[in-house]
């Protein structure tokens, strides 16, 4: 057992505008579950500290550390959080339905917001002296992985509905919606993917979505 | 209903070098589930092609087509063969366990892979002439996620046994031994991970791994 030992408090070690950090916000809030956030400055380098190494090797957030887990990596959060929290689910029913939700999530998780994040962008400014010559480097990640996540949504077995899946808001979402974030941090029209935009405008009007949401944990 | 209509064989769209593509073919291999493999050549931009656009929008292999469902994203797939053919498990019984096996997939399949397969080192080498310059980048990312592997498996709450989560072949076995035949193609020399090392070494003894190995689907 860890300091947070089982049954009390979840502690989130996160970063306000990080979009995996928001994915896991989202779904603490949507099922109601009370935790304790606790900011690791992607800025100042604090997710390479030894306390937060020792938290999640690969340094970085989220980490959830929760009924004696400490856990990384932000799709194995909301798998756990979906299985031992099945209130208020963000997984549908059906096994085919969460391939396609899961599907969707993939897209982003790792086909989308790994090869555009905070780390890769300096690394890439590293090797690439010219600004201009480096600048499109996100965008084509970015709408990579959004032209795919679009053309999924207009197959013709995909449910109808606001959401990514549907009525219902699901894991996918809270993949989505922090992604169209970063798109326009790095210059991006989401308005170029109109059912991602509906997407997004649909969910940012939801309690959970807003509780959750970077600005509302905006230091200072 | 798709053209692989409920019940008839699955149908692997795959490439034999394509570490997502083995993860695929391994778990089929593992619950025994008969499949038709289709390859898709990379090299030859087959993945670009109009007929596998269809099949997957993002333009990536594997898609299984399975029970009507045409699925790409290999987690997600994985993930769908665990729920519906839940023998010989590959995912453990206690969410706590389930959650740091995932955790492990996403170091592989979130942080590492997508870093460092054909595209991108392909649009790297566009970016970077120098090749002594770029040679590192797939070198980097590989490194900081067997880095981050080999600490979790080194963490006190880390079940002892030959597998990367105790004594049984999971998922997370599936994703980290074909990343090691990734390393030692970008000229990695894996002992430098020992324990992932071992664990390598003794998947690579089962039936599974064997019959689903690149070299089994080598074309020619």
């Amino acid at each position: 057992m860890t300091q947070n030992a089982r049954d009390s408090r979840p502690v989130l070690y996160h970063y306000w505008r990080s979009s995996s950090s928001w994915r896991v916000r989202w779904a603490l809030s949507h099922k109601g579950i009370d935790y304790t956030p606790v900011a690791v400055d992607l800025l100042k380098g604090a997710q390479r500290s030894p306390e937060h190494l020792q938290r999640n090797p690969l340094g970085a957030v989220p980490v959830l550390n929760i009924d004696g887990l400490e856990l990384g990596e932000s799709m194995a959060i909301l798998e756990y959080l979906e299985e031992t929290h099945p209130e208020r689910p963000l997984l549908p029913a059906a096994p085919r339905a969460r391939a396609r939700v899961r599907q969707l999530c993939q897209i982003i998780v790792a086909d989308t917001q790994p090869l555009q994040n905070l780390s890769v962008l300096e690394h890439v400014a590293e090797l690439v002296s010219d600004p201009e010559q480096r600048r499109p480097w996100a965008e084509r990640y970015i709408a990579r992985g959004f032209d795919g996540y679009e053309a999924l949504l207009r197959r013709d077995d995909a449910p109808a509905g606001p959401c990514s899946f549907g009525d219902e808001v699901t894991l996918a979402d809270l993949c989505l919606v922090p992604q169209c974030l970063n798109a326009r941090r790095q210059g991006l029209d989401v308005g170029r993917w109109p059912r991602i935009a509906a997407i997004e405008a649909h969910c940012l009007r939801t309690a959970a979505a807003q509780a959750s949401a970077p600005e509302a944990f905006k230091p200072g």
